[in-house]
């Protein structure tokens, strides 16, 4: 079968194929829009990648990713430097401020330990973890991990190592999420909510 | 609230908000993991978007994305050129492609016929429909339209248009598609598909 069009086209589809949310038929749609608005759409994109491109990096400090090091978030004067927010990604800690969760340090894990894919400490920005918290300044340390096997087992990891360095180690509340319908939650949430259940 | 990440990569996140596929939240995912994967992804989609950029043109005789005018559906010598295939977008051509349904010439139209929106037959590329009809080696031209109410009106408009031209005009069979099953197909097409039972 010859070919419908042309190779620097097929190219950005199967580039655009790798991106999480498309597949190859949202790629070739996402292609024909970008062709079709090729000023407003194709030439600001390819212009914004080039940039970020250039101008990304991961921050020192806590892992955010930023075009500044350290990053806007760990140079905020506005923020917290008592609390520091750990998180497995990036996308948690842009999760928690788009919530406006806290006003806090973050630091940014890049992971969860793994025995299976050996993912140890050294691979998860963990030391600089405990550096940072040998600062004077920081008194609380928040384990927002996901709340699942791995991100629990990494937890309770950073628990015995932040142990004896007289800082408060917590963890984000577990139970109905807001909205939520308790006949469409799962056995494990329902029964922690009711262990965890609060006065009225 | 302050930034959690640079301004160039919140630009990034507006503009794949803009694709079809992605709204926001994933946009944000994929602005993320295209930093996360800089070499791999990132540097080769800019790359990729600037030289299709540069490179794409519209084929001045069927209407076909390309980055050669005439595309290369039109210069493929092996298609049959006594056969038109009438779509209504890029993205059918390419669809017909991928199934192989016809090793034809195309004509894209760009849209249907709308009184509403002011889209008359001069912004629907076909004048140059008619013109490549009167081609001597030309001998059917397949609506492949969507069955839908505009396209239906477009073919009608397009049928009275090549009449007495000598040349047959066609559209696609309607019917039952293969796979589907006759309780969740609708109305109107399990009646068109009894209208137009053929023998077993």
């Amino acid at each position: 079968m010859a070919a419908t069009t042309g190779p620097e086209i097929e190219r950005l589809i199967q580039l655009l194929a790798k991106l999480p949310g498309l597949g190859p038929r949202s790629a070739r749609r996402a292609a024909l829009s970008l062709v079709k608005k090729r000023e407003t759409l194709l030439v600001p994109l390819a212009a914004a990648l080039t940039e970020v491109a250039d101008a990304v990096k991961v921050c020192s400090t806590c892992g955010n990713i930023d075009t500044a090091d350290p990053c806007s978030v760990c140079t905020d004067p506005r923020r917290d430097r008592s609390l520091i927010v750990v998180v497995e990604d990036v996308a948690d800690l842009w999760a928690l401020e788009r919530a406006a969760a806290v006003s806090a340090q973050y630091h940014v894990l890049g992971g969860t330990l793994s025995a299976l894919d050996g993912v140890g400490p050294d691979a998860l920005r963990i030391p600089r973890l405990i550096e940072r918290a040998h600062a004077d300044e920081v008194r609380e340390i928040i384990l927002a991990v996901n709340a699942t096997v791995e991100g629990q087992t990494t937890a309770h990891y950073l628990m015995e190592q932040l142990e004896g360095l007289g800082v408060s180690v917590t963890r984000l509340a577990s139970g109905v999420p807001i909205g939520g319908e308790l006949d469409y939650l799962d056995e494990g949430t329902l029964s922690a909510a009711m262990r965890q259940r609060r006065p009225f």
